[in-house]
């Protein structure tokens, strides 16, 4: 019994070194460099370690014939701080995740079902592509840009991660013609005719 | 055919600008602190970037029902210097990944198929454990003791993630038991009793 | 005259720079992924500096005849953002720091009276032990697990510091018995056989 | 005379501590993830810390009416490890540095002469555009697609500098169009037509 | 206009995906070892990104005919967890930036106009001493004792860029000379003999 | 026998996996700005975790009366790549470690013996001094001046640790007066006067 009195009061000394394991973000507070201010450990359930948003097939009734659902720090507070994220890829035959970039990561994408032909585009412009079946694993290096398409014949599905807890998304179609930038600039700034340019805003729903 | 020339030369003096973009592992030379040497760009090629070691299930034909696969740099050299890495977990019915740490990484697990009953320790003991279905994401803090464990009655695997190119792996009964650490060191750091040491030492293959 | 005013204005506007040298804890606020939030620097005084708490020795009248001191970011808010923290060991004869990880954080360990026998295993399960003497340092790298033992005549101390103002601490035995970490959760992930975790379970205080 | 003996061993003893204050880049050596290794501190000299290269425009006789000369580890060994790189922008009257991005850092630009209109897209497809006169600094996070323009009747120059030593620079019609990237995989992940496509990779010498 | 819709959606559904491109300073808020605040990207507007406070030449007017015009981030809220500060020098003929330290960054300095020599010290001593021309580019490493100073007839300016949103400026005569250090402290830990750092106390307005 | 033979291919497949749980310094390999290439794991012994050389107080017999004793990565490769390194301090009566920083790293300084009056200025120029008795503990924030002096009757000694594995050392007199740095730069850009400024060269062997 003493002992156990001993070793409680080591314990409690010890547990009293408020140690940061993680830190489960508190989504209602405002956002640091570093990611979300933490929620109390006393409010810390192992839910919030557990996503289950990625289990279902996002809808890929769409133009693109594809979905992206992401497992961010925003829908998953458990990764803030852990220099983790993910998301899920659907892509019906014919689909396509547009070129995009992460901003803030790099991504590992594990092929669940289908074949992907993936690629990303190097800063010497330098081409990868490869077409990937289930249980490959591809990597695609932070901030360039990069694509999914599913040439196959059936339905195909991705499990991605990336190397930080928010790696942004940036999608290139929307990034130049979802939005109020000026026909006259993107023009200028990509060399696509204004007919080209005015064209996919329509389709995107931007103006300008 | 002078703007070509132009935009070339344009094209050129850019590319010039010796840019790392990514650092495919050298694994013939020294690694530093920060990974790997790089091997020459004009030798990179796409499959740098893909791994296959994951698509199929390990052997689970041994005293653990269970397997993990590593996909880290030393398998997967364009994983180098990207802050990633990769593994697959397979378990058998009452397969065990037993007790262990990732002492440089934190780690997410995407349940593949069957149930996986996945916990953590915290510093402050606290236990976070949960039963995951397939397309489940559970996430494990840096450094925290770990275990996943098939307490259904079909085969389960998982694809898994750590936010480094080199995570390691400490299994705490390989640790404990599978070296020479003497006995009476393990004795006296863990309170086991000697003949438990022992036993497990012969189990393991340990000496001392 | 006029040369004091001139510098003092120029002295005045170069300390509007608001730069930030260093950023002592605000314990009050919720922490982040980075650490606490600063105080304001006008209540910034030398004091905050400064820990004494390490100066004399633990109480090692307890089962481990050992005793951890910390002196983290908790403790001492002036670690914050820093990336250091400190802790003071001290065993009695036969005392044992029991095996454990730092899962944030590699350690020194500077020995300052007694001798002092220090280990760690590193991920391949290769065993490094070493019996220091007064004035000896020790480094161990971050997330392994290791112990200190006390295998002389007379009372041992040594200063720790780590590479993290927030370094974490799980000890083995704490971690798997002082918990409600379920008997045969632990029996599957440890090879311990349920007897030996049920006394040590009784013995630590867990339930399960 | 023995003060100057003594001084001079301490100096001696000092300065074989061996630290690293810097690190100039040995070109003809792998790089690492962290970047070059270091020439050995006897070699370094005062001009390896000065870049001449950014005093004179660039040629502006091109395409694009605008030219970026870098000034990154490659061509300004020095910066190697410092986390700093830098480039000089030059646009004639109607010049553009179309969309591009910068992978692995943010940037900051001041204008040296003239007018440059600048401007970038986060990953929310939300536009940032300002017309920036001499004087004036802008900054462009990490890895969004950004772009300068010369609306104004003379030449505009610009000094910019990035949070890193190789920033990277993917630009976007080289991207698309420079290479040997399939123009079906081109209109498959931009919704381009396959006529604008073609015509581009025309123009930049693109092939496929 | 199905398809409008169907895009809108999806372009939603990642939108909602709550990534960090930047992270605005929210001055008003506690600061933390990563930063300030965000800002709610609501009121993120063009204008954060651009700072017009280095357009026109500091007031050189006073004992070291120069000036130090800094645009850290609590001037320009924009570069708050980006990595990057800016600053502009003026020197009149014979104007001198005194012996001076970044302590939490590295330098570029850009030459606007006129000669500037600079130079800096390292931890062994060595002196690295240049003088630039407009145009040149000279680094300062992290942490190092380094000068500009204008020997020319004309006035001289540059633009200087640190790796660190918060670089910090040590002023050594303003450390040593500029406030309440105790006159025997300065002297036991400087060499220099009480008359020379009480007269420089007088000059610069210290005490004690 | 199965058990073992099972288990050991297991281990033999995890271990492997080629992790880097430390990376032991070649110091005859070129160092990179992430430290020195590892040797390789096999020749890695218990010994090179261990560092011997600040057991023993350093020489005091000198013009400060102090010595500082390094224990960075140059003396114990053992640091490479962990973030620590480690030094100690000597200080006779009225012995002083003179006004310096550290460019690359914070520092905690524990004191073993007698007492040492401490302190650093802050890029503010206030001034943070206090006096500490053995088992004290202080902190002094990368980059910053600062210095330690024996005000008392006893020799006094302290055991100091830095938060990188080559943390530098410049001591203010050496930078301004042990080297060839020209007097004239110096008075100009110290406001001491030039007899002052020769008298130190001469005593600390600087020319010019």
């Amino acid at each position: 019994m003493m002992r156990i009195i001993f070793l409680l009061s080591l314990l409690f000394a010890l547990s009293n070194a408020s140690v940061q394991d993680f830190c489960v973000a508190n989504l209602k507070r405002a956002e640091t460099p570093a990611g979300y201010p933490c929620i109390r450990q006393i409010h810390v359930k192992a839910s919030d370690f557990v996503f289950s948003g990625l289990g279902t097939p996002g809808n890929t009734t769409n133009i693109i014939s594809a979905a992206v659902t992401p497992g961010f720090v925003g829908q998953f507070p458990g990764l803030n701080g852990l220099g983790l994220s993910t998301a899920r890829l659907d892509l019906a035959p014919k689909g396509v995740i547009p070129m995009h970039t992460h901003p803030g990561a790099s991504e590992v994408l594990f092929v669940l079902e289908g074949s992907i032909t993936a690629g990303f585009v190097s800063s010497a412009n330098a081409v990868f592509v490869q077409t990937l079946k289930p249980g490959q694993v591809m990597v695609f290096p932070q901030g360039l840009l990069h694509f999914q398409i599913n040439q196959g014949k059936s339905s195909a599905a991705a499990f991605v991660t990336f190397s930080s807890a928010s790696p942004g998304l940036q999608i290139l179609d929307f990034a130049l013609f979802a939005n109020n930038l000026p026909t006259d600039l993107v023009v200028g700034t990509t060399f696509l005719d204004a007919t080209t340019v005015k064209k996919l805003k329509g389709v995107l729903g931007g103006t300008g």
